[in-house]
């Protein structure tokens, strides 16, 4: 199957199918579409629907082979295609996601953040004009912005100026960037919100 | 409106709401539910449903007073009723989020993080074992899981019988909980392969 073929929204529950394969211990041999919607809380024609646009047809009765599945999955997310990001803004987040070594397995490497405060500036910190070159030299597609809400937009302006084709954004801003720009928000502030008003409704 | 009549999934579009409200400029005093849906690239009868369960029918050719709308939002949100969240793992991750005054504003405070590593301990770091009494003593309604994958299990557990109501996951794994206990995964390798496999196909 090819990617193109895959849907926006399918291609947003890839990763929580493949979370959930890695999961399964590994006597388990085969999973039907059946038992990942269950485990997932998700619809089962979706869940059946997606799984065939990754992989195909699972064998009736007995669904897909967890190895092939996992494979099928990763290809679909371009685990093996190499692409390197960089972070902007070296404050405790930004380090945090740059030393942390669950991205490379998912094929993307983060090397270096960039900042403009000179006190911050370590091996693998660099001045925020060094951004240009570095993302020349080094072709990097994403940028993620770890700055304050007021600097986002000044250092997402830049990161379209150095070429980058995605922002993932941790401030707690929206950003305008151009249309050929993909940006991925990840509110932590509000995911929290979200999560305590659940709680609070609960009670 | 009562909170009990929003559904879950409008919860989960009010932050994105919110935050957008939050960039108008002061001088914008009323917004309609068409300019947030554009702005935010959202169904507009989606968006007017939203803002209708949360804020009543807004006025007609008008929308709403954005201080009226910020307000009901909020208040849905839980923003103005106080909770405290603790965090298991004293990682750069955990450190990050103990670090960040994001969630204050959101009616959510993090004081301690907690970690079975001596060497991590400090003011603001307690040993795992402070943490049923931690709990007890401040009533803790959110444990935030920054722990590697292998461990997450255990200290999901240990949360659970701290009387934890809600986990907020970050490690990269799926958890068994009771089902009165809420998990929300925040899985940020998986997100950044599904940004990068956007990058990818976009070739």
């Amino acid at each position: 199957m090819k990617n193109t073929a895959i849907s926006r929204a399918t291609m947003g529950r890839l990763p929580a199918y493949l979370s959930y394969l890695e999961t399964l211990p590994h006597t388990v041999g085969t999973v039907s579409a059946t038992t990942v919607a269950r485990a997932l809380e998700l619809g089962e024609v979706q869940v059946r629907k997606d799984l065939s646009d990754v992989c195909g047809a699972g064998r009736p009765r007995v669904g897909y082979d967890v190895r092939t599945l996992t494979a099928c999955i990763e290809d679909a997310l371009g685990v093996h295609t190499a692409c390197e990001a960089v972070i902007v803004g070296a404050g405790r987040l930004g380090m945090a996601l740059l030393g942390f070594d669950g991205f490379a397995h998912f094929g993307v490497t983060i090397r270096r953040a960039f900042d403009s405060d000179p006190a911050k500036m370590a091996a693998n910190v660099l001045p925020i004009q060094a951004l240009t070159d570095y993302c020349a030299l080094h072709q990097v597609q994403i940028g993620i912005l770890t700055v304050p809400a007021d600097a986002a937009q000044q250092s997402a302006d830049f990161l379209v100026r150095c070429g980058i084709r995605a922002i993932w954004c941790f401030s707690p801003t929206r950003l305008n960037v151009p249309d050929t720009v993909h940006v991925r928000y990840e509110d932590l502030a509000l995911s929290l919100a979200h999560l305590s008003q659940t709680v609070k409704n609960i009670h």
